[in-house]
């Protein structure tokens, strides 16, 4: 039990005051302390856990979850971490609810609070609405907690939005942490966030943007890497200029997946829509145009068709540091030759990566359960100092 | 703590026997006794969770929930209420289940309840055919505890039929009765349940239904106004009628929004479907006659188009006691220029009101919760009493 | 408390070892103390819970449950079984989630099961697909455990697939064995598993097959009765045919009802479609044939109209046992006159034994509650015992 007395001790350090009571939307929204604050609990839960120890904060308590996009690992990820929390998970379907007939959103955001601790969202299809929709509801339920409607306040967590997807940059974070030993091993260390070919239009930015912005934040080396018009929100991009001066490392655009490639400790090559394309289809959606939909969609298949050589091989690999860098994905990956013809990653690269790829996307559940544990618990430290004393077993048998 | 434990006090008075191992289908099927007992169980929840105190029944338990018109804000209230007695939500979903198939009622209902404490059903948009199908259920279930099929008799909550709607009027008269500093002041009020204006059809009667039928125990005058054509079921009128002679207030029916609002210290303007034309509604859809559906919405929007002046704006506003009665509404509002072009109420009441109307709905949660509480503890003061000085955190952080 | 106490001496007597951390798919894959090991520790939870006594096993913990094909019954039996030992559901609904865009089993099999302690999957439309399925799933989990990517390996319950039904057969077995008295009355008794005709087609053969695999191990004479061409997959008919040998019963096929229910004990009279129809439909979806799809379904119907005389009237069950034979049905049943013109049963018939079918039925929730249990709890009779003492009650109201 020392390791999470250690990480307990280094969590008592950090200032995450003002985490507590608020909500998780961008990750650079956040401060150091506060990212660190992140990976350290996730993994003293995830110690917790692994010793049978049960870290509940609620006896009971509701979670609502918005999904405007198909999800099938952030919504267990997230279903994951509220259960170990013990909150219970209740969906807002649009679907099924009446959001659809015209409600607005402060009015929906409330009438589902009124003893909801955590709201998680994930709306990522249209470029300028996830993350401003998010700040609405942020917005609704804080004025909703001030005029006395809800008896507490629901705290936010971005399951992903157009701009960032910080549980799924996080995860991966706390995999290259534990890949290289260490949060004070990455300084200097090469990461290539590449666009790859894939045989699918519409995919979001958040991804890419989501990693620029945070790992530039550990003075690493930071190449972004996409074919000419396959450009990621600018301001995204200053956000991870600015990250890397602060930092002491780099960030670097380039059109070229070799130069990324070339001595890289990491490479996580991805499909992404352009975000031009990408500010077109939400205007289009918007005007309800469904033959300039359709127009698009096929356009945005055409260019990609034009890149499909930017997929990561065994000799693109060939080409990364030792020719073994930690090859990484948020999944499902479009694997050539197993889902689809011609994909981002070849069948061989894929397979050898499987078991790190899937252990990268088993942080997701225990960063979605830091997230809301850091924003409903005001001492940290204190409760799993008492969690870990009281040792409540989570399974019996 | 001293205001829980005089709301204990007071239910400890009253006569809650027959509430126990039994349903809530209608308002005027409950005795006076057992309506306050449902006020104050639902104040002294609230009071414990806002103090942080677990009111769980259940260790385990399921809550069978059963939609068969669309809900955000009564499901959330639901699944809110299970929750934090201790119940988990298990969706009985017409779509996904083999209901449709031509199963009997008499069966699924048994097969759902082998474990299940509580069913929550919304039926509510067919006359004659949502109260009915509730009694069904309730009269199977019972059968089968009988029989030694269920271990336990699952008790049912109408969330919301053909006839009424009690979790709502129930919710509306807390807000009453908190607005007006308790029940001992609404002898003698006036309140104005009122048709208006919408740009859709088919809206159930039983928020108009439950509101006469429930308003009218507590001494008020209670004026039901809505243009001719657009009467609601006579035998609930006769149920307000009779209520209004017993609880020496009055129950007065008029074809003028203008009438009500003079004076009202309430008001209730909401747009419903005649009763004749929702019977006639659910006679084509029981004929299966989708030609005859079409043609009967059309004449009811036509109808409503007659009648764009029920309208609740500040004019109207302006006539009620000393220009402020409260204004109440079960939410979504059709409001005049935000969700539609001519609704129910003007943008500017609707917002001045926002607040209030937020927290009408919260009482939803808590009436739910007092609901069941009252048909699962046997002896409520003794168990709330215990709860309160057990005093178990329900958020630990 | 001292019947269950009795139970819980047998259950330290047999050797469930092996039932630890594995799977439940087939009960011809589980030794006779394994089965008796699941009825005896389903009789112990159900008499826990009849004594208001909570069996909790988890603190948290997931569920994921994964229904390809529609299911009420079953569905809320799993959700049932796992609420009661502490277990939360989660669906991986396949319309939801990304599964149906390509994703290979493996990776969703992972990727949900992070903090999954159970996975129920029903599977059962497709020959040659179900139980392979749920072995891949299995497969897929355990690799995730042993390379460490999983922190518990998640064990499956067969919640029907193309070859058994085990949760079914199990709980229909409970069910005789309480009728007759125990285990021990058993030999000799002779069960009808008879194919019954219903105005539909392709029905699942696993509860034919389940019945006849499982009926076979108590030394009962195991009729299995269908008109030619009705014929279920011929591996099952060897693994009832050996059993029968083992158990000293016997397994006899034939073309005539009449002589299944000549002198039976039990009969159980329900619609299949041919095992080879099902592989050709099997086939055919393969294949996206939709005409064919269409053209076997018309064929297979005017098949079953050539048997209309296949139903289970007041006459056939006078060909019974002391013309009381039990009749049974896995439920939904297709009634003559009531949920159909010419079913698998007569209304007078069913009538009579509602009772007992609603029982038949309710034994399947403690059925999985055990199966669950025993893959989760090391040492099940210390276990019940420590929950006896602890007391812990399940409903405090």
């Amino acid at each position: 039990m020392k390791d999470i007395k250690t990480i307990i001790n280094e969590i008592s350090k950090l200032n995450l005051a003002n985490m507590y009571n608020d909500d998780f939307l961008l990750t650079w929204e956040k401060s150091d302390d506060e990212l660190s604050g992140v990976f350290a609990v996730a993994n003293a839960l995830r110690g917790m856990r692994e010793s049978n120890i049960s870290p509940k904060i609620f006896v009971s308590g509701l979670a609502v979850s918005l999904f405007r996009d198909n999800s099938t690992r952030t919504r267990f990820s997230f279903a994951s971490a509220c259960n170990m929390l013990g909150l219970t998970v209740q969906d807002l379907d649009e679907g099924k609810s009446q959001i659809a007939h015209g409600e607005t959103v402060r009015e929906t955001a409330n009438m589902v609070s009124f003893m909801a601790d955590v709201i998680g969202i994930r709306d990522d299809m249209y470029i300028g609405k996830g993350n401003a929709y998010m700040k609405e509801v942020s917005r609704s339920v804080l004025d909703g907690y001030n005029d006395g409607i809800l008896e507490q306040r629901p705290t936010l967590v971005n399951l992903q939005c157009d701009i960032d997807h910080p549980t799924q940059s996080m995860a991966d974070m706390a995999h290259i942490i534990d890949h290289f030993g260490g949060v004070e091993n990455l300084k200097g260390k090469k990461i290539a966030m590449s666009w790859a070919h894939s045989p699918s239009y519409g995919k979001p930015l958040s991804v890419p943007q989501g990693i620029v912005g945070l790992m530039t934040r550990f003075g690493m080396d930071v190449s972004l890497a996409h074919p000419q018009g396959y450009e990621i929100m600018s301001h995204v991009e200053d956000v991870a200029a600015k990250n890397a001066v602060e930092s002491g490392g780099s960030f670097i655009r380039t059109n070229s997946m070799k130069e990324a490639f070339e001595g890289a400790d990491i490479v996580y090559p991805k499909s992404w829509a352009p975000y031009a394309a990408m500010e077109e289809r939400t205007q289009l959606y918007g005007n309800g145009d469904t033959h300039g939909i359709h127009r698009l969609e096929k356009q945005m298949l055409k260019h990609n068709e034009q890149h499909t050589d930017w997929e990561c091989t065994e000799q693109m690999m060939a080409l990364t540091k030792d020719k073994s860098a930690l090859y990484m994905h948020c999944l499902p990956a479009d694997i050539t030759g197993v889902s689809c013809e011609m994909g981002e990653v070849s069948a061989s690269v894929f397979d050898r990566y499987r078991v790190p790829l899937y252990k990268e996307a088993g942080y997701k559940p225990y960063i979605i359960a830091a997230m809301i544990f850091l924003s409903k618990v005001r001492n940290p430290s204190q409760f799993l100092n008492e969690a870990l004393e009281k040792n409540t077993k989570r399974w019996i048998g």
